[in-house]
């Protein structure tokens, strides 16, 4: 009986294989014996807000597709957070009457701890107010951070990004480092969590030391231990690679990249973490240095994602159409690990109550005592999610990319007032 | 008569196919009826100074295979420029001597317009030295600023990656400009010649609008015109796509990169016209941005290579060994365009006292009429030139690259003092 329909919206930031789940969760919805029509919220929840819903029934098939390999967020997303109930009722409400007005019995919800919360809090209204929508939320991010999950989708593709250029990055200043730059600084994201710099490290093999170092978020910064250690790899090696996360801080929690840098105007100037290290290398110790900062290039290079991060990928999508299709509510498909040599897996799910408020960051026994790398564990752990090359197709030499026509369902409420 | 040595040089700043010539150089001179040994200056000129020789012979076939897909340089190379006779003569003279003691015939020079001009050199002077050297420039810069040949080994493969990266991000940006970021930036290299910047521009297709301003060396830059553009954009697309080339200058001729920002403690902070770019934008218009400056991971990208730019990269190796061994002396290998669609090409050559001290820029009718971006018979010259992915093969989820011996040939002679 496909008597209502679905939405589904993107939320955060966006991954390299989003659009991967996009395309599992709108296939599945299509075999859906429950699911109607599955409209796409335009940028997020702020189109379910704004009633700005994209019917996904009216692509074709080849184009949903093409998702598999097109970065960025094929419906657009958002950093729009919903607040407690009470604190913002008037969106609840809302979302209420969108889902009234479009019959809507289901609703995924596509992005990282915070939306897992929102999901669970949307679950919990329209409950109560008489209209219950069963609510999955579905893992998504780079920073790799929620809670139940063995990894999120989207982390293993940066991973893979990284620990390539660092390897590519590497082989070029070695070979220069006799009477060029000797230190090489690449910046990386993850703002609270190391596992994006940590897998760096996957880099390191039999003709490969670095990279040499690596600054994580979770080990305080001590720039005296880290001018002598870049001094020592100097030494032995030449040179001296340096993977740094964005969220590196000193002991008093306050971010490299916010130390006070300011321009020949007085004004501050913002971020950049990889530029500050440089300096202090250049006033400590004088040696020549390159820095690179990755920044969303890391995060949307389709062309090199992981095939088993793009799998897990459409794994989670798929299983939140049949989760919900089976009568499921509030929960999170998970990636379950089964077995780390050789890699085997499978789906999970976890009640999003469990999700909310967590934020899963390196442990102990995966950082290097003097906290300069990581340990044989961690590699452990990070290395099946880096297999396998889901190479993109090119088009005139440049990735291909699906063109939707997101079509915007007719409006049938008034305009909502943010 | 396989009578006489020959030796192998990589000079200045490596690429992502440089071993494939190396991997030509050596394949040919194996089949060579004139080459006996070819030798490899270790961390190139310098090494051949210092008598630090590596007999490539004892390679194995299936390691010089694997120069294909490893980027950096494999027997490292050096920014070490010969000055004119008269100012170094003790360095020719060396030169001579390690010839001499290692019946070299054959000197084959990997690099860029600096390294054709000494190859040149050294033609003259083991010729007026009565122990003549047959000198083969073989070209290789990122920049594409050698003259005669139709490009450069090297750039087709950075072109490639600057293309697919900024339309790999451009698709982020704009899934997220409703409530995130509007504008990001996106620092490439090229000092002097905006060739590589001007690749981005083949980012766009009919889904895909960005990059949407490209600041070449070529263009003064003009604040005001620049700011008033991004707004326009910003205006129209919601978002802002800008490639800038780390040369771009003001009307006096200063970098934009050097424009005097210094930290808090008042030192003087080095590059990076990116973050400068943000600045502006920052000051000016209050737009949300981010900003990316990929610095060695675009030139040593080899898991993104141009299948063209590898095909180019092994063909002016293999033609380098073939002209020396039919006699030739004082010429470069260049590639000649017999057709741009479809795409076909082949080798010639040009005396290397032509290329010298000749700086290819973009021409005029190569820059849209604003100045802000490319013009179609641009994109007709580049495009070919990023055909076909030249995907390397990984292992353990990583670029694999090849793993040389680089044994040193025993020192016939006293040290070399610089």
């Amino acid at each position: 009986m496909k008597s209502q329909n679905a939405i589904y919206a993107q939320s955060g930031g966006v991954t390299s294989v989003i659009n991967a789940t996009a395309s599992a969760v709108i296939e599945s919805s299509r075999k859906s014996k429950k699911i109607n029509k599955l409209y796409a919220g335009k940028d997020g929840i702020i189109g379910i807000l704004n009633e700005d819903l994209i019917d996904t029934s009216l692509e074709n098939s080849s184009d949903i597709k093409k998702l598999m390999h097109t970065p960025g967020g094929a419906f657009g997303s958002c950093r729009h957070k919903l607040k407690d109930i009470n604190q913002s009722k008037r969106e609840y409400e809302r979302l209420i009457d969108v889902f009234k007005a479009h019959n809507i019995g289901y609703f995924f919800y596509n992005g990282g701890g915070d939306s897992q919360d929102t999901s669970n809090k949307i679950a919990q209204y329209t409950k109560d107010a008489g209209f219950p929508v069963a609510c999955i939320g579905i893992p998504k991010t780079i920073d790799n951070d929620l809670p139940y999950t063995d990894n999120c989708p989207g982390f293993g593709s940066v991973a893979k990004y990284i620990a390539t250029s660092t390897k590519e990055a590497a082989l070029d200043v070695k070979s220069m480092s006799k009477s060029s730059t000797k230190v090489f600084i690449f910046e990386v994201m993850g703002r609270h969590a190391g596992w994006l710099a940590a897998s760096a490290g996957l880099a390191q093999s039999k003709n490969n030391s670095a990279p040499h170092i690596i600054l994580l978020p979770e080990v305080t910064f001590n720039e005296k231990l880290f001018i002598k250690r870049v001094k020592e790899v100097v030494k032995k090696e030449d040179y001296c690679v340096i993977v740094v996360s964005e969220g590196a801080k000193y002991k008093n929690g306050k971010f490299l990249a916010d130390a006070g840098t300011v321009d020949s105007f007085g004004h501050k100037q913002l971020g950049g973490v990889a530029p500050r290290i440089a300096e202090m290398i250049n006033n400590k110790l004088g040696f020549k240095y390159h820095w690179a900062v990755s920044d969303y290039l890391q995060r949307s290079a389709r062309h090199i994602s992981s095939q088993v991060d793009l799998d897990h990928a459409y794994a989670v999508g798929k299983a939140a159409v049949e989760y919900a299709s089976s009568g499921e509510n509030a929960i999170m498909p998970i990636i379950v690990r089964k077995k780390t040599m050789p890699y085997s897996w499978e789906i999970g799910k976890v009640a999003l109550s469990k999700v909310a408020n967590i934020e899963k960051k390196m442990p102990r026994n995966f950082i290097s005592k003097d906290g300069f790398g990581i340990t044989q564990s961690c590699k452990n752990y990070l290395s099946p999610l880096i297999q396998g090359e889901a190479w993109a197709p090119f088009e005139d030499g440049v990735i291909q990319t699906a063109s939707l026509k997101n079509k915007l369902v007719r409006k049938k409420l008034k305009n909502f007032k943010f």
